[in-house]
This record gives C-alpha cells, structure tokens and sequence, in this order.
C-alpha cells in the first residue's frame, strides 16, 4: 500500500514516519514545497514524486496535510488525478473541508483531526475521521494509528476539532488570566496549589504547561479562535469563546506573555 | 476549648459535627435564625446560648459562618464581646471580611475560606485561613480539619478563594457552552469521550457533575460571578470571569438550563 502526503509539515512527517517504520512505502511531491519542508524530506527518506498530481495518482490513500490557506487550491489542482482515497486532515472548519472534498472526483473521500499535540503524544495520538471513505483511511490503524471512525458524514470530525478547541484553548485562557491576577497579587503558587487539590492529579503539569504556551502562541491562539468562532456561532452564542479569542488577542498585545512565560518556565521544570 | 457558631447552615452544622465527633464542646445561639436553622440546631445536639453576645462571651474560638448579607451586622453586634478568636469563614470578599473584623474590638480575628465542596469532600475539605490568628484556628487540625494558614496578612483567603472561583466557574460556563453546541450538532458524547483523553482521568465526572450544577444554580452562580468579578477588576481586565458571569446569565434565563440538568443527569449516573 503506497500512502502519499500532500505537503509535508510537522503533521506529515510524524505520520510519514509511523508507517514507514510500519513497513509502508511512503511518497511526498516537493512541488511548492518551502526550503524547509524540502529539508525535513530529505530527512525523513521518504520517496519523491515529480509533482502533486503524479503523486496524486499512485497513492491508495493520499493525506493531505498544507497550511489551510493551500487546502482548497491543492484539491481542486489534483481533484481528477487522485485514483485512491483522499484524506483531508488540515487544519480547518467542516465548511471548508467540504469545500475543498467536492474537488476530488472519484469521491472516495474522508476528513480527519488530531485531537491533541502530534509531538508529544506520538503515535498514540488520537485521529477522528469522518466521511464515506473514513473507514477505508483507519486501516492505517494496522500500521499502529489510533483512529476512530466517528460518522460516515463529511465534515464531522472538522466539527469536533473546533467544538474541543472552544474548550480546550478556553480553559488555557481561564488559567492564564486567572494565574495573571494571582501572580499580581502574590498569590499565584498558592492559587495553582489549592486548585491542585480539587482539579485532579495532572491539573499543575497540564495548566502550567497551557500558560507557557498560551504565552508564547498567544496571536496564533487568537486567529485559530477566530475560525472556531465563526463555525460555534452558527450553532450557539459563544459567550465563552468570543471571551477566549479577546482574551488571546489582549496576552499577545500586553506585556504579560513574557512576564507569564519566563515565569513560570522554571515552575514548570520543577513539576515535569 | 469551647466553639462558637454565629449562623447554623450547611457550613457551620457541617463542621461543628466534625469537632463535636472529636469530643470539643459545641455553642451556638438562635437569634435572628430562621426555622430551617432551628432544626438544624436541633438535631445537631449543640449546646444553645441565649443570644449571639453571650455566645461571643463563652467561645474560645467564634466561628461567622453567615450568610454573606449578615456579616458585617453580627460582626458589629456582637465586636465588643467577643472573648477568644473570631474567625470569619462567610462567603464575602476581602474587602467586607476586613470592614467585617474592625468591629472585634480584642484584635483577635482571623479570615478563612473553604476551597471546595464541604458536603461532597467532608472534613478533608481544605480550609485556607489568614489573618493575626489564623494560626490559633489551625489548632482545630488537631480534632480532624484539614486548616492551612497561608499568611498573616487578613483577606488573603477570601483573596485565594475568589481567584479559585474564577477558574472554577469558567470552567463549568466554558464545558456547559461547548457541550450545548456539541449537543446542537448532536456531537455531545463523542466530545465528552474524546475530551477525556486528553484532560485527565477525572475529567469525565467532573464535566458532568459541573454542566448539570451550573444548569441549576445558573442564577447564584451569576450573583458570586458578580463579586469575584469586582474583586477581580482591581488587578486586572478579566475578559475571561465577565464573560462567565454572562454565560451564567444566559444560561439563568433561557431553556438551555432544563435540557442539560435533563440530558446529562443519565450519562452522569453511569459515569459516578
């Protein structure tokens, strides 16, 4: 079985490297592709074809894994030369998956999201897909994958990509904020202290974890809100979600991200 | 050592059990209570004073456990005659705790405030208290409690406990939002499940145990929203608590709140 990656970032070369150490032959075009990414192919020893659409052809199962401004163009560029099942596993809302899925014209087609951190959870890092071909995509699971087929409707793992983003990146905002009072108050380590009691045993790795990342990715944070946003508020008032990107855009424009990080960097080593 | 209770709810008929158990001597007195309370006086078996002067006169350590509006009043009636240490554990800000301990005239007064749920946690529950003699009341360790003096300095637990709330109660709005909208696009379960993979053990139960208490107490949770937020506002812009106060809000005023008690009290039972 021969799995080709469209693009080839921080997503494609952890899978890449899976299933190659699985056993499978792996394929990427370098076509468009930044210095960078050409050097993380080399790398990686994975096999080169001459362009997207060569790739597109000899692929039983063709990931695509761009920065979402390219998701859409990619498609409809090798939308008629894709033979096997084309996976759509951007980072972007259902919409423009779908968008982007009506290109490839054998229709064999599925959408998937990592829910959580690629790098630091490794191949156990769970994968929901969706679509009429999401189950054909999860016989990767043989090659050591966890993904979970949730529904055969495109578009709904997109979904709840966005609908644990609203939570998971509002808690960050929650700690963060709350921590910057505390901390103004002198009163930050006994406020992390006391929620540790009653928040769970991993409450201290994973908000500090969360307030140094919030620090640093703060205006990243604020853009990809922005697009949960505007798929949450089709459904819902975010009231919590709208907080969550101000609360971002605000860290990223203030002072209190270097304060935040370098703070608690040092806090953080001591609970690793 | 005789212990004083000024109030008899849920806190003070809690904790006086405790010490009662562990062999103190328990007073309390009936002015001003309401019949609930009498009957709960009365089946608590603690002695009963005549009125809260006599009762502030006796009591070696005098606990204010009021509802927040009485506070200042009862501390003010009764300042002049309170013999031992007066400890204020209502549910107040830090600011009305400080107004709250002028009127104890000996000086002998400490704040405190219980860091989670007094009938779910029992007398494990941690009790952080501060002020001139908060370690006079830390003594109680001795017959069971779980006391933990922060700093000498008055209103820092109500400080510490009003920052917890802001984290605690955002992170009830922001999983009740995220589940209604799950629950719009009839994703709710599959965000739960896949929500606990990555946000720890205890996740589960306490998700749901957070959706259904804020769907019926949406209304107090909006009123303490109310005084973290003004609390709060002193040290910095809390984009994120003003938006859990409107969620509260919201929730107190639409339908959202019957569906989610309904919905979730049967996945709760089978995660309990």
């Amino acid at each position: 079985m021969k799995i080709g990656f469209l693009g080839f970032g921080e997503v494609a070369s952890n899978i890449s490297k899976w299933l190659k150490d699985s056993g499978l032959e792996i394929y990427t075009s370098l076509e468009n592709r930044s210095q960078r990414t050409q050097d993380l192919v080399e790398k990686s020893g994975v096999n080169i074809c001459e362009n997207n659409k060569s790739l597109a052809n000899i692929s039983d199962i063709l990931i695509s894994a761009l920065t979402p401004d390219e998701a859409i163009n990619v498609a409809r560029e090798i939308g008629k030369y894709s033979k096997g099942v084309y996976v759509d596993i951007n980072n972007i809302s259902p919409e423009t998956a779908q968008k982007a899925l009506e290109y490839i014209e054998n229709g064999r087609t599925a959408d998937a999201a990592i829910m959580g951190g690629i790098k630091k959870e490794g191949k156990k890092v769970q994968i929901i897909a969706s679509g009429s071909h999401a189950e054909q995509f999860s016989q990767l699971n043989q090659y050591g994958m966890n993904i979970k087929v949730t529904s055969p409707h495109l578009g709904q793992s997109k979904a709840l990509k966005m609908l644990r983003s609203a939570y998971t990146k509002g808690v960050s905002a929650l700690i963060f904020e709350s921590l910057y009072s505390a901390y103004k108050l002198d009163l930050d380590e006994e406020l992390l202290e006391c929620l540790k009691i009653t928040e769970g045993p991993d409450f201290m790795k994973s908000a500090l974890s969360r307030v140094i990342s919030s620090a640093y990715h703060a205006r990243r944070r604020a853009e990809e809100m922005d697009e949960v946003l505007s798929f949450i508020s089709n459904y819902n008032d975010p009231i919590m979600s709208k907080a969550t990107m101000e609360c971002f855009k605000n860290i990223s424009k203030t002072v209190n991200q270097d304060i935040m990080a370098e703070n608690y960097k040092d806090v953080f080593k001591s609970h690793k």
